[in-house]
């Protein structure tokens, strides 16, 4: 079996981990800023060196395409991205870049015969970090957002994404953008981002599809008086009934399906302030499954809560939901199969985190695999994946590139 | 039986429910603000009017005194504040300031012989809104507070209690504060709340002391990971642990003594983003008891609590406390005989709450009255007492003062 170069994988890494190097061993690389910048650069730099063509589009999404021997034929594609989130790691999005880069010098130095052209491909503002939302290009291209309202998009500081765009010298034109007829597949590798691969010791996760998710917003309302005047007997404590209302979800939301994940993440307190009872409390309830049905039944458990929790009223708003997304089936199974031919245990799974590469399956095949994420950890300095985990990850796309290929 | 004034006390309601009126039937007059002047020089106009010597000493608290008629004798105080928190009522404070200025033209309006000077006064700095703590002046006359480490308190603009005290032309004579040598007994009036007293249709709280407390932070410690990539197993959601501590402590603390009072008002979350298992969580619970053995069990209940909630950490720290404070008890008798001898009805009570009479106590006999608060509300714009309620309470004070003024 060909492989790509260890060394050459672990040198991107490192070199890579330099641009917005943060200080205790991952990065803060903002989408277009000076790091990403950086990032680009090195990008251009070394894939003009094994003879790939530049393009970018007008969301500034770069392509560096190496030509097939065959005339006429559409590109196959690897894409991630290359910015970050605050204090994030040195493998979300830019392994996936990384992946890509990693296959076309493969391809160039071992002299590999491939019909089709084959492309290295950055997505620009994957995480919404300083512009939300998250995943604003592919949102753009794949007409899931509007283009004119993300570059009104805003930073804290009041910078738009359309200044920051301009400014960066990266915007391309429009008719360089990834389309279905100029593109035969997508192919996204990623760090899992979750501790199942480690743990249940797989190489390779064969990605089949991004879980459906439904997000709630559940809110008490109780009335705030003197911690220290007001008997127990005539208080309506907001927070204790938060908490009644979070332990009521817990226990009916775990008899549901084993998959089902679901998370309070944010709690808004009022007035906070330790000699108040609280009044108000809101917090956010995330639901996450592939089956549709289990779904339902995250939403049938919510609407049948009770209606008061220690005296107060408790109410429930839906602030957003998607759907389940399969990747393309054909493309799954050669991925898998790339996998079985290395020799590597896989699993497969559905990813329960966003990717450029769910709204991508919409316009043209797509598919993912991933590579273990060290104790689970991502989004944050210490998230961690070896470099023999990354090479066979990138093996494994190689591997599916020159299978696509030959189709 | 002599009473005073129901006209002058409405108009005296009315009059200083201007200074800083926050548009909603409340206040928000901070301390020593343009606002808290504007009250200040309506009590001296008022004061100077019926022939009282107006003082004030190094804190800018503000002493008008009546003549006695025998010389030498220590002086009878009544006092409270005109500070409010923001968007406060306009009961709160006031109404004690207003209490003692009513005595005196009672006293002077009926011409009443009394052998005993008579002050009114007005403590700066009670609530402590800008400049913390609350019961500023207080602490530093009764020795719980350092003098500088005051002046050096800064709002959150960033000017000090000092600046603020200079600028306000109100600091007068250190040799002017309220002493045991020259002050008999103080008293202080102030609305209840809490909801005590209006459900228990009692006229006039008769006050025995101010409740201990215990100040603890409770913390729980996680790992905060992605909301769509973790599966439920390997999670540790210091917030999920946060609310069953929650919900574990008002268990046990139900237990003990129907009078206990506990509250959790603040949460703090992290990184309270709504796609993360939060991995940390401090909560504050505040308890408070007239009784110390009560106090400890709380303490008891919260060393006793599982080290571990849904596999996270849980540690607690003491974050300050109090002891119960006990008022005068010849004093209370006397303000019970004064609220018998008008036919009020009334209640022995603790305030849950602290007031500057809690410090006085330790340097001469005082005591306190409350009148209901209108659903117990206070701190807050709705805060309301009738004019008839408050005029009773003045009554009992009005009473309280001239059977002081016999021994």
């Amino acid at each position: 079996m060909i492989t790509c170069s260890k060394d050459r994988v672990k040198d991107k890494i490192e070199t890579f981990s330099k641009f917005g190097d943060a200080g205790n061993g991952g990065i803060t690389r903002f989408c277009l800023s000076k790091e990403d910048v950086q990032a680009r650069e090195e990008f251009v730099k070394r894939m003009k060196a094994v003879g790939a063509e530049i393009v970018t589009d007008d969301m500034a999404n770069m392509y560096a395409t190496l030509p097939g021997t065959e005339e006429g034929l559409p590109r196959i594609v690897i894409a991630s991205h290359t910015d970050s989130v605050r204090n994030g790691g040195n493998y979300d999005g830019i392994l996936g870049v990384i992946t890509g880069m990693e296959v076309i010098e493969t391809i160039v130095a071992e002299n590999i015969p491939h019909r089709h052209p084959i492309t290295a491909m950055v997505w620009t503002n994957e995480e919404g970090s300083l512009y939300p939302p998250a995943m604003m290009s592919s949102g753009v291209i794949c007409d899931k957002f509007d283009k004119a309202t993300m570059l009104a998009s805003k930073s804290v500081e009041g910078k738009t994404f359309g200044e920051a765009l301009e400014e960066s010298g990266y915007a391309g034109d429009e008719k360089n953008r990834l389309n279905p007829k100029d593109y035969k597949a997508m192919l996204e590798l990623h760090i899992e981002q979750g501790p199942v691969l480690e743990a249940e010791n797989k190489e390779i996760g064969i990605v089949q599809g991004v879980v459906g998710m439904v997000n709630y917003r559940i809110r008490t309302y109780g009335q705030t008086d003197h911690a220290g005047t007001t008997p127990m007997p005539y208080r309506r404590d907001a927070l204790l009934a938060a908490a009644s209302a979070i332990k009521y979800l817990h226990e009916e939301l775990d008899k549901l399906d084993s998959n089902l994940v679901y998370t309070t993440g944010e709690i808004l307190c009022h007035p906070c302030i330790h000699t108040c009872i609280p009044d108000f409390v809101d917090f956010s309830l995330d639901s996450r499954h592939q089956n549709p049905e289990v779904i339902k039944q995250v939403v049938e458990v919510i609407k049948n809560m009770p209606k008061e929790f220690d005296k107060c009223e408790v109410k429930y708003e839906k602030a957003w939901a998607r759907n389940t997304v399969a990747f393309d089936e054909e493309l799954v199974n050669l991925a898998q199969k790339s996998a079985d031919a290395y020799g590597y245990t896989s699993k497969q799974m559905y990813s329960g985190a966003g990717h450029d590469a769910q709204y991508v399956v919409d316009m043209m095949p797509s598919t993912m695999i991933f590579v273990p994420s060290k104790d689970g950890h991502s989004h944050c300095e210490p998230e961690f994946t070896s470099v023999e985990e990354c090479w066979k990850g990138v093996n494994v796309f190689l591997q599916t590139v020159l299978e696509i290929d030959k189709k």
